[in-house]
């Protein structure tokens, strides 16, 4: 086994998610995610927790949602109660095919998605952490080799967390401090209000709220949007590629969309229900370890100087007395890295890739 | 995906597990089982059944208990919650190495074991059966090409059961109504009581209280267990190989044992707890589609004209004012084709391999 398993999984466990002797930890493995599965259990046995694994198979899902014809039980209560009393989750993220489940009805997993709003919630509850192992489909999906992505991924995972926590501080300060943001870009202008929210500099633990390694952004939770958005990084969601995706918002809600890949995807994420037309999360990403777009959102929206905003659920460590609520939380990224500025209250602070306090 | 997988899982789901519309089923997906473990969950989608994959991975679990060294916390109530309100488990084997776990100490495996007795409890008080898929490591195990063992497996589990049970059902009155067994052979001469137990017509169905796919077994519980039996049919048995095992017993309790090879995988067993010295069961193979060694028990004790006993818990539906209690149960082969006999109460059953109603 290659140490940066080993080095991830301690990472995980130790620095991101606060592992301590007696806690009971759900591991949720991918298809792909057997090693870092394995040792994220020795981790875990050395520290003295409760280990149960969960299986994430989209092919299993796949079956499921397609087979399953009438309506979907309402978060059924055997595994509400398991996500109810874990201590933590690790979402152990290793597709095998990132299309494998792109052939399931938007409908469909509209209404799972919605069955499972309180095992969701459940979740979200606890010490949760979503990491990504490479495997060879998220390397094909990067148009990297599975030896370069394999660096890709480690060097953006295996961080100075401690170090880059305290530069993202800058930005935490500047976003609590702020009551205005402007996206000013190619397709886009867009204004949104962060007054009395609370910035998350999400330094991949879940002692900073932040609950994906690698991490390295700082995100709140906007509201009143206005304006038009361009999201230029090229996605892909639940399974299906989407380019070019333009938001038009009006009082907060999106009143028009358009993409020229992907629309009908867009179009039903809109349609799961009325906080998937709002906006959850506004983020800013900081981690320089990611240098390319790799077509997996983990990675690409903590890509150092661009720009993500998220439909539907807002973290509540933004919004203590309750934000935007929905069955979605779907980022796209706009690359503000060329001729792009984000604004705080009329204050450039990052423009053509760089913080102010880089250039 | 071959059609056979897909039969196996309506099999699975309708025949043995009786699986309905709105059923919490948890579904163990092994490590080698994928494809059977989506043949399983579109089969459970198509009934409207509800699905948690957990992930039954030797090479985690060896990881995890390797890597912790001190006391395991009784039963985690978030294991628990899960298990006590599940109206199923579907277990799918499907090994990668049947050796993946040999090198875990014994008795770091055993007090994992006596860790987790009520979540083993919960998990029986389910509608729960095990079953296997066919993995290039299990068809090694067999002494199989790939191809081979497939066909082995699928003629084993793709029967006409309800013919099976029937003439099942001639064993299970002769067990019912008999009140001793004698088990005669070369380094066998065995006696047992059985007066007052209730045999298990075990036809790969919960609605027979059987709960292997495939079964095909007559089984119950003995007691006051008195002379020598010898198995001669070699075992893998917690990753390790066992050969030509001798028990002898003196008032229901193990007194002495040997092991041409494996003798300290026994030694280990039997010291678990009390329980471990004294039978939870004795069943008679009935399956004429098994007509071979392959290594593993699932199909081994069920094969036709077999003899197999089990140290460890009985199962309830043999003695419901509760039976042998222990934290394992671990079954062992006597294969009584040549030279062997069964007799209840005096009387042939079974000699060389042939039941009563086939000479």
């Amino acid at each position: 086994m290659d140490d940066r398993v080993r080095e991830h999984a301690d990472v995980l466990v130790d620095w991101s998610a606060r592992i301590e002797a007696g806690d009971d930890v759900i591991v949720q493995v991918d298809e792909g995610a057997h090693d870092l599965g394995v040792a994220v259990a020795a981790a875990l046995g050395e520290r003295g927790a409760n280990l149960l694994a969960t299986y994430g198979s989209d092919e299993m899902t796949r079956a499921y949602l397609r087979a399953h014809d009438g309506d979907f039980d309402a978060d059924p209560e055997f595994e509400r109660a398991l996500y109810e009393r874990a201590d933590s989750v690790l979402s152990l993220g290793g597709s095998r095919n990132t299309a494998a489940a792109s052939d399931v009805p938007g409908d469909r997993r509209q209404s799972y998605r919605r069955a499972r709003t309180e095992i969701r919630a459940a979740r979200m509850d606890t010490d949760w952490v979503s990491t990504q192992h490479p495997t060879r489909a998220m390397a094909q999906q990067a148009g990297l080799s599975s030896e370069a992505y394999r660096d890709f991924v480690y060097d953006a995972t295996l961080r100075d967390w401690e170090s880059l926590a305290e530069e993202m501080d800058q930005l935490k300060t500047l976003l609590d401090e702020g009551r205005e943001v402007h996206l000013l870009g190619e397709g886009t202008d867009l204004t949104m209000s962060i007054a009395d929210r609370v910035a998350v500099n999400s330094a991949a633990s879940v002692a900073y709220d932040s609950h994906n390694l690698p991490s390295g952004e700082v995100f709140t939770a906007p509201t009143a949007t206005e304006g038009t958005v361009t999201f230029d990084v090229p996605m892909t969601v639940d399974g299906t590629r989407v380019r070019d995706v333009r938001l038009v918002f009006e009082d907060g809600e999106v009143v028009d969309y358009s993409a020229a890949q992907g629309e009908s995807t867009i179009g039903e994420l809109l349609a799961t229900d009325a906080g998937a037309r709002r906006l959850g999360e506004l983020g800013i990403g900081m981690n320089r370890g990611i240098d390319r777009i790799t077509d997996n959102i983990l990675f690409d929206e903590k890509m150092g100087g661009t720009v993500h905003l998220a439909l539907g659920r807002a973290y509540d460590a933004c919004v203590p007395d309750g934000g935007n609520d929905s069955a979605i939380h779907v980022d796209l990224i706009t690359d503000l890295r060329e001729d792009g500025r984000l604004l705080i209250d009329g204050e450039t602070v990052l423009e053509d890739g760089r913080f102010r306090w880089e250039r």
